[in-house]
């Protein structure tokens, strides 16, 4: 059997789509994830990609999330929207509330969505990326499950506590960066873990609190935050203000839920995410020739590159070579096509 | 003599009024600058209390920067709030913009404050700290000097780029943390070369592109960024938001003006700073109660603590008990007097 498949993006969106709408997906609602998969997959961000696809499956198999659920968005102030997720995945959530959160931004200079009761196995890129190519700035940020100690600590509290960027361009796509503030994402261990690779020092510690690169012993243990005591502030941030401030779960509340349901399944349990948009104009009018003038100051140096260039290089590249696909995960997705 | 001299802290506030003012800083912005001096000597801060004294005075000798600018606020949309400090320093164009950006924070759910064309020698946890103290989520950054290497890089190119954090709480000073992005702050090395220490690796590379532990190498060469890549894209954020936005200048435009006026003077010419405020009432009543949530949380590990709190405890024994100021230093400052 071969080690992997070869996928074309149209091939990805139609296994997707039918997999999650026999599984109690929407149509809406699948349409929305499968284009998350897919532009993760295109982008070579496999983590979160189809290998998230059973994760969607199994979360509503259990009962714990709903596919077919309705997003409610609600005007919470002239700078604020928020959208309660009605225990259905984000990415519904954040497209339902986006047109009255850019209306905002671009009438008021900055604004806020917030979002919770959602569950989320997505990339947060692929959220910051539509932001930007309206001409926003986007800071966002979001809590999953409980799997990082805090800084001096040997216990899970935080999430992965991801957080994204987008920055406009002009005639470019936004420059964007996503990444865990854990010292890597929950994703890359499962993916080691997967295909038998170790993983670099200062990741993890196992269950005893003791050191390990050694991916499922990580698993059993405990992530930690990137860069020491200032990642762990960072960390404390995110969870402030995507769950405390949204009203949704801290990621120890989250992962609470989690178990009760037995804790097999993927992702989070009622959780939280932030959006802060800034339209660039409202203080000048020059901003995006600015961004151009340090940007290229960067690239001058040899051994630097833009946050983001690589997954779109990749992007270029998947849209006529399509993707490759572990063929024992592709087996499994096409196994779930039953519902 | 004496290796260090011990100064209440009402000896600290007059002997920094009475510098400022002699050597051409109006009573108005002395009275903040001297705050801003003494709170951080109370808070154990030392490398931006009196440590900054000397700097202060000789970029106003120099003719760099105005001491006696007067801050110009503009309202630049319902949530914007920008100031043009005049090249005098940031601390007095914050408090000049602060009433208005409180004002729309609150009415609007959220706003921007940015402040250009200023000079900063101050942490950033004494602004941070003042809008929590009524009751609004803070996050600010700030722009410097050119000081550290973009990832992958070895060339001066970012400031050390601070980011600070406000969250309130009830009945207790707000949680903040403040750090540079670069792996340490730039103060940090300077008093590592006073005192003779050596500094940890990771933190810089030499004249040569080498790694190096020595700090008069380091002040010489290049800081790196913390936490590595995800720390570079940080300092990608703090450049973009804090200058970009406000149209202050980035690090490596304010070196250039500052090597214009013979680079011995301190701090940056015409700098940027940006704050995004949230009242996290905007969203729902509860936050409060659920910060406190999260903290109990973090702190009932062993080994934890919250960010701010060391300087909390160094405030309550710094008001009874003084601080120390190393002789050599307390004299420089002396000697200024004079104008």
């Amino acid at each position: 059997m071969a080690v992997s498949v070869t996928l074309s993006l149209e091939d990805v969106r139609s296994l997707s789509t039918e997999v999650l709408i026999a599984n109690g997906m929407s149509q809406a609602n699948a349409d929305v994830i499968t284009d998350v998969v897919t532009q993760a997959e295109a982008d070579g961000t496999h983590s979160h990609g189809l290998f998230r696809v059973p994760g969607y499956v199994s979360s509503m198999r259990s009962g714990r999330m709903d596919g077919k659920a309705i997003p409610e968005v609600s005007d919470a102030g002239p700078g604020l929207v928020s959208v309660d997720s009605k225990n259905g995945f984000s990415p519904p959530a954040i497209v339902a509330g986006k047109p009255m959160a850019i209306e905002k931004a671009k009438s008021q200079g900055i604004a806020a969505l917030g979002i919770r009761n959602n569950g989320n196995l997505n990339a947060l890129w692929w959220e910051a990326e539509h932001f930007g190519n309206v001409g926003l700035i986007c800071l966002t940020m979001s809590t999953s499950q409980s799997f990082v100690a805090p800084w001096g600590g040997d216990k899970a509290l935080f999430g992965t506590d991801p957080i994204a960027f987008a920055c406009p361009r002009e005639g470019k796509p936004p420059m964007v960066f996503d990444y865990a503030t854990s010292a890597s994402a929950r994703g890359e261990i499962q993916v080691a873990a997967r295909d038998g690779h170790s993983i670099p020092e200062g990741w993890a510690l196992d269950k005893d609190g003791n050191p390990t690169t050694d991916p499922a012993a990580a698993l059993e243990g405990v992530q930690l935050p990137f860069g020491g005591h200032k990642g762990n502030a960072i960390m404390i941030m995110v969870e402030l203000l995507s769950a405390g401030l949204t009203g949704g779960n801290f990621c120890f509340e989250a992962q609470e839920q989690v178990d009760a349901f037995g804790g097999h399944d993927a992702g989070p349990s009622n959780a939280g995410q932030i959006f802060i948009l800034i339209d660039p104009k409202g203080f000048h009018e020059t901003f995006l020739h600015r961004v151009e003038s340090l940007f290229e100051r960067i690239l001058e140096q040899d051994g630097t590159r833009l946050p983001g260039d690589r997954r779109y290089a990749n992007r270029a590249r998947s849209a006529t070579e399509g993707v490759e696909c572990p063929a024992a995960l592709h087996q499994q997705i096409l196994d779930m096509r039953a519902g």
